[in-house]
């Protein structure tokens, strides 16, 4: 099976390189192609995501990405910057389905900025919608009636998009907890209403689901103050983005989280939550086990191989219990050292 | 001068009920007029912000307000539920700086879900927008070509909007630790890049200012991270309405924190930073504190009374040290009971 390798800026090269190392353990049925991503892409090629890139993406069965996101790149326009290559990757492949699992590996309660006994209840998944929302509607900069800059980005949702991410949402509550949380801001919004709506008309259809409804501020509270309560989060792109983030840093180190983009076929692209951290890069500081973990997510939702994915899992588990600690969790190994680790383990 | 009592729905009235009590000792240049507003305001007059208390608003001095919010109300057109009471006034009296403390009583860093050390470092001051953003822009429900309910929402900000907010948020600064973080979603969406562009000029006239951006995302990330690295937080009013939540949360218990919400000429609306809370409503369990603080921020910001406003602020600290706690700070304390704590300590 063809793996597209996109490593891209920062220090996504560094984190990839290790969970090639550990996939090349635990499996010999794998092949990788690589191709430039974001801020590398455009300073290599003028373009953020190539036409080669882009092409490999499609023709591979899943995709194991580092980071995106470059300083030198603010100036540009905005289609030539580093995160359109995410963007348009997730919109040309239909990768509408975002999952991304927060829960703290108990070995780590200590790095929460939470206290423990918060911190390891956190056993969530939040499901994201990728393809939609302000984050894809019209957008530009205009001049007002009294001659004034003014930007604008429309946000939007129809039935069919938020059908199809509420399904997903609905699926991963009744295969975990059965607890399916929409997250929203009906109070203000319409798209939101909307969401609201076509979400209750589909929990006719998910008896086994207790489906229940927050607003996005009462959320972001909620994940401070009692995040136990959670068992899968369903929302748009915009809100997901901050709550998820948000979500796995009570749930540790942001270093440790990762993430699966999904289209309707279980084809996918894995990436750490963490961004390109070019204040770091190059300088094997970065933790490699977020896109460790991403590849072992890989192998389970897109390539069919869950015993490799549960071997990789429990290898991190033992590799943190046996002490292996990078800067973020308030150690002093470097990316690659942590690589030794899982391999150890394995 | 004339204060506007807008109890509201839920708990709101039981806790403006005690900021009174407080108000009343301190001074007695005060006098007060109550008006229905919220869902309260729409079961007795048929619309959540009738034109007679609409008038109040105006011609009071200050404004106190409980809260809005009533789930009779959920499924009424939106322009009739409770929510656009205060989203109303907010406008119609152009009170588009909203502040929002966070800070941690020191005798409540227990009842905080982070460690002590990390929430008793919080010290920040969020500057939300109030008055533009995907809240007042062209808004509804409509149908796509294929036939799709779609619901769609306007986010905008023209130039002066960013000016007059980014103001306040540099002003705030220089008057406390000299930092503001500007937070958007540039990387993403045209408003916030107008957003950035707007304070990255101003910036020029306030040499003395450190001016950071962060997106959305990390800010949130952030907030639990390592949330006393914040001074000044200037945002949007979306982002603003999520993060101090969050924030709030992380300082300690949302039943303690106040807010303001001003026009050009330091006329203000004050109320605390929780909802209505229907389920504890009329049961005497809601903290009062937080409007008690509110009551204390439109006696400095609006009334020119800044020693009473110290005096409240002292006794609150006194009343906790003594060990007044309601339930949401781990105690039993009613709501009454935790006014009279106040009281005793002035
Ligand atoms: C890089 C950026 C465009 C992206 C997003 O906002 O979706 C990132 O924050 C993420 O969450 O994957
Ligand atoms: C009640 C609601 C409309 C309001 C808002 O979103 O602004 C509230 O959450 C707030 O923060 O004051």
């Amino acid at each position: 099976m063809l793996i597209a390798l996109l490593p891209g800026d920062g220090i996504g090269p560094e984190v990839v390189e290790q969970a090639v190392r550990v996939l090349n353990v635990v499996t010999d049925k794998l092949t990788y192609e690589s191709a430039p991503v974001g801020g590398a892409a455009y300073k290599a090629q003028g373009h953020p995501l190539p036409a080669a890139t882009l092409d490999l993406a499609k023709r591979a069965d899943a995709i194991l990405f580092g980071a995106v996101g470059d300083p030198d790149c603010d100036k540009l326009e905005r289609h030539l910057r580093p995160e359109q290559a995410i963007l348009g990757l997730r919109k040309e492949l239909a990768l509408f389905a975002n999952l991304r699992p927060a829960k703290l590996f108990p070995e780590l309660a200590d790095a929460s900025a939470l206290r423990p006994e918060v911190a390891t209840q956190i056993d969530m998944v939040i499901v994201r919608e990728l393809n939609g929302d302000v984050y894809f509607g019209e957008k530009g900069m205009r001049t007002t009636a009294s001659g004034l800059r003014e930007g604008y980005d429309i946000m939007s949702y129809d039935e069919a998009e938020v059908r199809r991410i509420a399904r997903v949402g609905f699926e991963t509550a009744q295969a975990r907890g059965g607890k399916l949380c929409s997250v929203d801001k009906a109070n203000v919004l319409e798209t939101s209403q909307l969401w609201r709506d076509v979400v209750i008309e589909m929990s006719a259809d998910f008896p086994d689901v207790e489906l229940s409804h927050m607003y996005v501020d009462n959320c972001a509270m909620q994940l401070v103050r009692n995040p136990g309560q959670f068992d899968v989060i369903v929302t748009g792109n915009l809100f997901g983005d901050i709550l998820s983030d948000q979500a796995s840093m009570c749930a540790g180190s942001i270093g440790m989280l990762p993430s699966a983009s999904l289209d309707d076929q279980q084809k996918g692209l894995y990436e750490p939550i963490h961004g390109s951290a070019p204040d770091i890069a190059g300088q094997g500081k970065a933790n490699p086990l977020a896109t460790i973990l991403s590849a072992a997510m890989m192998l389970r939702y897109s390539l069919g191989l869950p015993d490799e994915a549960d071997r990789i899992e429990a290898a991190v588990a033992k590799a943190l219990a046996g002490g292996a600690r990078s800067p973020d969790l308030g150690g002093t190994m470097t990316t690659a050292q942590m690589g030794d680790a899982v391999l150890a383990a394995l």
